[in-house]
């Protein structure tokens, strides 16, 4: 089986939505001579959205790795980082030296702050499409958007799509469907409400009040893990 | 907006495929009043199988909790769970005080060796459907098969849709639909080539060569992390 040798970072952060990292990374870890690098401004444990969950980055900004291609997922963590010049420098810099750079969900709000989406048509999850334009992008409705080398996805389960795409850039049709197969990417989900053009209004704003719910930490989680990084 | 209180529990262990678990938890986390808890035989870091990348299990099996909902998943980390009496010991008194009980991918496998699958029909990855009949159960074609509060999901990504369907069953329509769109899945994959079914013969061929493949682990992973867990 040829193999690509390519490098990929995939940024976490505190309240990161999980599936936003996981998706592209279980579709780009497969592709064969990968390496997928975990990356935060603090390297070490990040929980995740929901206050279930801990991810550990195993990379720093400081590790002074070139990447061939970066992915910045999304989650209410975005919110915290969109000042956070040591991370939007990060993201310039590594952009100038990728193949591709791709965002899951409302990481393409932190693509937009790092400057990358100025011109560009560009995605984000549905609820976060307005704040597109405060970086110069045009909004604009699809699964995955490309410009050139940038990508953005949709929201949260956008990212294996966008994975799948990158894969078929990095190593052609018959390696991206193979992994297709692997991961079993045959969705059925029980209903059709998965885009606000699908959804009954009832559903928008029913997703609308989630989206704004506050999660709860169940007593005793993080206990028996690392200390939590803090920002 | 109505809560359901109610409490998850999502097995994690070395090698395990990471979406097999982030799937489902990412869409059960958020019915209003849930709370998931990561458990593993040894609670701390569990690195999964492509070796790119740490998750982290707040809780043991010792911690004496019940589960209305216990989620299996799965990747070559189940191999060596196969025969640990401790976990499936644990996967048996689970199961009989959960609502559902539910796998992933070849989480099926560790379902079926609890002795849980005896006599159902249940589904797995498809590379892996033989192995059901050693545990009694009957191999049944399905992207979700059901048998009263048994599920079993096929590989990896057909976890989003095992949590749908469990989102459902506690919560309702209503708040599975605003789920889906949370999380915007609305899938849209580049090719059709996502089940045996649909992928010609060289795909599956290729597909059953990644699965085989060893992964590596990039220098100076986990260094910045805790230490990993050995079992």
């Amino acid at each position: 089986m040829p193999r690509t040798d390519i490098d990929i970072a995939v940024l976490l952060f505190d309240r990161i939505t999980a599936l936003d990292a996981i998706g592209p990374y279980e579709v780009l870890a497969r592709v064969p001579g990968a390496t997928v690098r975990f990356v935060a401004v603090q390297p070490g444990p990040q929980r995740t959205d929901t206050g279930f969950l801990t991810l550990v980055a195993d990379y720093g900004l400081d590790d002074g790795l070139a990447h061939d291609i970066v992915v910045v997922p999304g989650g209410p963590g975005t919110r915290d980082l969109l000042e956070d010049a040591d991370l939007l420098g990060w993201i310039r810099a590594a952009h100038a030296g990728t193949r591709w750079t791709a965002s899951v969900c409302t990481g393409a709000l932190l693509l937009g702050a790092a400057g990358i989406l100025e011109g560009l048509s560009a995605t984000t999850h549905w609820a976060s499409m307005d704040r597109l334009s405060e970086f110069g992008a045009e909004a604009t409705h699809g699964r995955v958007v490309e410009n050139g080398r940038v990508l953005t996805a949709a929201g949260v389960s956008a990212g294996i799509d966008v994975g799948l795409r990158l894969a078929q850039l990095v190593a052609g049709d018959a390696v991206a469907k193979a992994i297709q197969l692997v991961i079993e990417y045959d969705p059925q989900a029980p209903f059709d409400s998965g885009s606000p053009a699908a959804a009954t209004p009832e559903t928008v704003a029913l997703a609308r009040e989630l989206l704004q719910s506050p999660f709860r930490t169940p007593p005793g989680a993080g206990q028996r893990s690392a200390p939590l990084s803090t920002q």
